[in-house]
């Protein structure tokens, strides 16, 4: 246990004014469930500047317990729930975008919510506030937006229920989004996490000082049915594993925090001091009511419908999950990964590997993944890519397990050869990217990788190529048939398990497959076995050991006219290359290659 | 959502009296952390008859919200909570074994707890009963086994809390219990599990009728609380999948069911039912109570600990846990396992292929592995072990991905003849445990398995043979240096990822080291590369293609001979075998072999 555990940004803000938010009000809205409210206040906060185009505004939606404040205004601000991502020189460049953020509808801090006077009573709403939902959320920023003059956002960005409000925003107003950020969320939660939402709802609910939510003018209200709300929602922000470090090692040391609450395991002073400070920032009303929203959220129960409402969506999209997220698991992102995907449109996805939880998406830990990945994806939106150094990309693939190259990529020079202009392409196992970085300059599109590692991943985003992490044995599913025109495996098969799967697959998703692969039969590696009896080992083609290579499957070029021949595939064209001497070879291929480029189809 | 989802056993038990139960008093208990009780009552149940050897008895202990109602006594009787277990021709067979289960000491169903009446006062405890410990609990239970005449437990048996029950016994009545089946259980809780316990009696405390724990002469006690409290518990016992599938569908159609709480939601609806009706049969204080003793519980934090506290045991033990087991996750039980193994001890585990969570070793779902492992088990405590027909042992091992004998296993004969008699033999992928029982017939002790599959684990146990669940690639950590005179990889080495490592790791457990594998310099093998440029692929010896074998390893002899002096082996026996003839060959075994049998020592 820390001491930052118990100085959280929750407690320096508490009451505290928002010293740099504005107040918009606006007339009636009327609700998507029924009902209306005769006028809505909105807080908001604003960073950078608009430009004269108008094209670099971002909007950031909180999540369920944030506010305006996403980021400190000057140094000598108060924390920003967000200064991890936002502000000069950030991810969120407010140097560079203009940058909105407003409390949400609902929320108790200055946006109108059951906190806020009932113009048509004079009293605060209560529990007479309505039922609203997520759409009614985003309805109430499109009028801030309107209001500030944004016509087209350049991204709406929002972690967890703020990612609910991205992915409405997407689909509600497909012609105001450029760039949809949807990280650390779901098309509607798990029954899991909407059960944890029922306990904690049912402890305000149920608190004898809640007075139905009219609790406003009463000496206490249900401070304590919030407070067991808050601590149970911490344990679901937090992974088992983050919760064993923070805690296990002095489990029976609490800290002497002032609580009425049980402080006798560390986690319990923990638990006992996030649920009172909670108390003091937050209102129960407001809790129940954007609770209550969340567990509404429903963007399709089915892929089918999922994929029906994103087909409104026309921006591109960034996904984002973390491993250890279990409140909202990565299963959940990976359903709109595939909606999208089906639906062709332009998405990069990664599962940032971290041990953080469902908070990830609030703390620096892996910032140099999914901060790097805003940063980059913001810059394609408003076209300035990165020109990452060629040399760099082949480096980087030098050193990757497949590798067989050091400088040129004289396979890449070939397969491109043998793509028609223009011609779609999906790239199973893309790497850095090189290969879609060398179709994009000759005007190939749509563009897309497929590739499991986190660092390729980055760098394809800084290039502007669409990535989706997913791993070859069982990455296609969710793709149409003839979604594109080509699929390149290139040095891919090595690794692949269930090889006649993933080729069918392939097959089906492509109207022609490139498969390339390094030949076992090629007379260079035969003699090893045939003379030394050792399998063989060459410093470019195979350059590791039997004990050691990362490689699960080896063939001959006869293997796979056979391989073929057996599942049905038609053999377009055949190359042998033999990459030692960086060069085409003709005749026997399988004694001659070292490498084979196959492009079938089925 | 189901009707059984609403019709638990615990509705239909809801403060009925234990038709079955039986009372017995004992004197004065001192509590493990000061204080005692000046009388203990204790209620039971027993099921079968004790043997006149007094050998047959098994104790169940039951979990927090269980009590001593373990089965049924008779088809029109009221179900138990295991019954799917315990019972005439079950698991634990009412026909054969004396079985007993007590309401644990500080439960509220008839043996001493919080609601008992305190002799000293006249009143119930309440608040004023004592904190007590899962020894406490033990030393009661200790005093009724005495009381019925056993004097050795042919076994004891628990899950989750109860499995707290089953270590502190085993490691402080060492010369009482024959044999410990932990199911679904830790060394002591995790983090997070500890963190839901606090906000359930964070519930219950803060609760205005909880009055201080002195609620029983009030009109109404700590419903709400205790209500609160067993809903998120429920949430914890169910895995994610297990929710998603019970609710997801109807989510808005909730049951009509009477109660306070929120039922917008199924799955609200499902947890304000399992809450109320818990009211109805549970006693808040107890709930603190018991909660309280398996925060508490601590076998060990560290692996010396944990070792140390596990040295006192002298029983065989079988570990179980189950894969979706989120509040008491698998890791817990290898700790267990790890430990055991380290120390030599007689350990048999699996972890539970599930979808089910914790309450799944409540449900008939998994019975097949669990049930059936319990049943083997204390058929080999009682001396009963079934004798698995050879036939079929080859037969199974013949389905084996790395099966390359249909009948009889040439290289078991000359692998048992290169190990010394009498020593001790670790069978790393030892699949249904067909060396080993040989070994075990040929008087080698001790013998132990490591195994991934979990039908092989089964046979394992019916034959009487430890076995552990383990990925081969990296299951031998736990095991101390030296600890076995062999260990035997026979035909594993193919499917290793990373080698040199494992090997060393057998090289420090073993004395010496066993390696048997395929050779792929044998001269047919060979022939199919050089004369027909394919991938060899042999019936008995590689059935399988390129793009479908579960071997991602390949290799000569002459290789493994290089690997050995790369990595400091010494060799000290060297074995070709032609499988095709069944016989053992000389001279160039690189290319008369095509199968080798190695052993090393590091």
């Amino acid at each position: 246990m820390t001491r930052s555990d118990f100085t959280s940004s929750d407690s320096v803000r508490s009451r505290r004014p928002l010293r740099h938010a504005r107040r918009v009000a606006f007339g009636e809205l009327r609700l998507e469930l029924g009902g209306c409210l005769s006028e809505i206040v909105v807080v908001y906060e604003t960073w950078g500047r608009l430009n004269r185009a108008r094209d670099n505004a971002v909007l950031i939606c909180h999540a369920l317990s944030g506010d305006s404040h996403a980021a400190r205004h000057s140094p000598s601000d108060d924390p920003g729930w967000w200064d991890v991502v936002v502000g000069p020189g950030k991810s969120i460049d407010t140097r560079k975008y203009f940058v909105i953020c407003p409390n949400v509808l609902g929320g108790c801090r200055g946006t109108t919510g059951p906190n806020s006077l009932n113009p048509d009573t004079g009293r605060p709403y209560g529990a007479h506030f309505p039922t609203i939902t997520t759409a009614d959320i985003v309805e109430v920023q499109k009028r801030l937006v309107d209001h500030l003059g944004v016509r087209m956002l350049l991204g709406v960005i929002g972690g967890s229920m703020g990612g609910h409000q991205v992915l409405e925003w997407a689909t509600r107003h497909p012609k105001r989004v450029r760039g949809a950020l949807a990280v650390a969320t779901s098309p509607r939660l798990t029954m899991q996490a909407l059960a944890f939402d029922v306990v904690g709802r049912n402890a305000i609910l149920s608190d004898p000082h809640f007075h139905d939510g009219q609790y406003y003018d009463k000496e206490s209200g249900p401070d304590v049915g919030l407070a067991l709300a808050r601590m149970l929602g911490h344990i679901t922000y937090l992974s088992r594993q983050a919760m064993q470090e923070k805690f296990a090692d002095d489990l029976l040391h609490p800290r002497d925090v002032a609580t009425e609450f049980e402080k006798k395991f560390s986690v319990g002073s923990y638990l006992a001091y996030q649920g009172d400070r909670f108390v003091e920032r937050f209102d129960a009303n407001s809790y129940n009511t954007l609770t209550m929203a969340m567990d509404r959220f429903n963007l399709g129960a089915t892929p089918a419908k999922l994929r029906a409402r994103l087909a409104r969506s026309r921006c591109r999209w960034l996904v984002l999950s973390f491993t250890s997220d279990w409140l909202f698991p990565s299963e959940q992102s990976r359903e709109i990964v595939n909606a999208l995907l089906a639906l062709g449109r332009s998405v990069t996805y990664c599962n940032v590997e971290s041990p953080c939880g469902h908070d990830a998406f609030l703390l620096e830990d892996n910032l140099a993944t999914y901060g790097e990945m805003i940063r980059a994806f913001l810059a394609r939106l408003i076209g300035r890519e990165e020109s990452v150094p060629s040399r760099g990309d082949d480096d980087a693939y030098a050193l990757r397990p497949t590798s067989i190259f050091h400088r040129h990529r004289v396979d890449y020079d070939r397969i491109v050869s043998l793509i028609p202009r223009g011609a779609s392409v999906l790239d199973v196992g893309c790497g850095p990217g090189g290969l879609l970085r060398r179709l994009k300059r000759r005007g190939h599109a749509p563009l897309m990788g497929v590739e499991l590692n986190e660092r390729d991943l980055v760098t394809c985003v800084r290039r502007g190529i669409d990535a989706v992490q997913a791993d070859v044995n069982h990455g296609l599913g969710a793709l149409g048939d003839r979604q594109f025109d080509l699929v390149v495996l290139s040095l891919a098969l090595q690794v692949i398990r269930n090889v006649p799967g993933v080729l069918r697959e392939a097959a089906r998703v492509g109207r022609r497959v490139v498969v390339s692969f390094p030949n076992f039969a090629h007379e260079k590696l035969l003699g090893s076995l045939a003379e030394r009896g050792r399998m063989p080992r060459a410093s470019r083609l195979l350059p590791f050991e039997w004990y050691n290579s990362p490689n699960i499957r080896y063939l001959t070029i006869a293997d796979f006219d056979a391989f073929c021949r057996k599942y049905g595939f038609r053999i377009h064209q055949r190359v042998g290359l033999d990459t030692g001497k960086g060069r085409e070879v003709k005749g026997d291929l399988n004694r001659l290659a070292d490498m084979a480029i196959f492009v079938v189809s089925r």
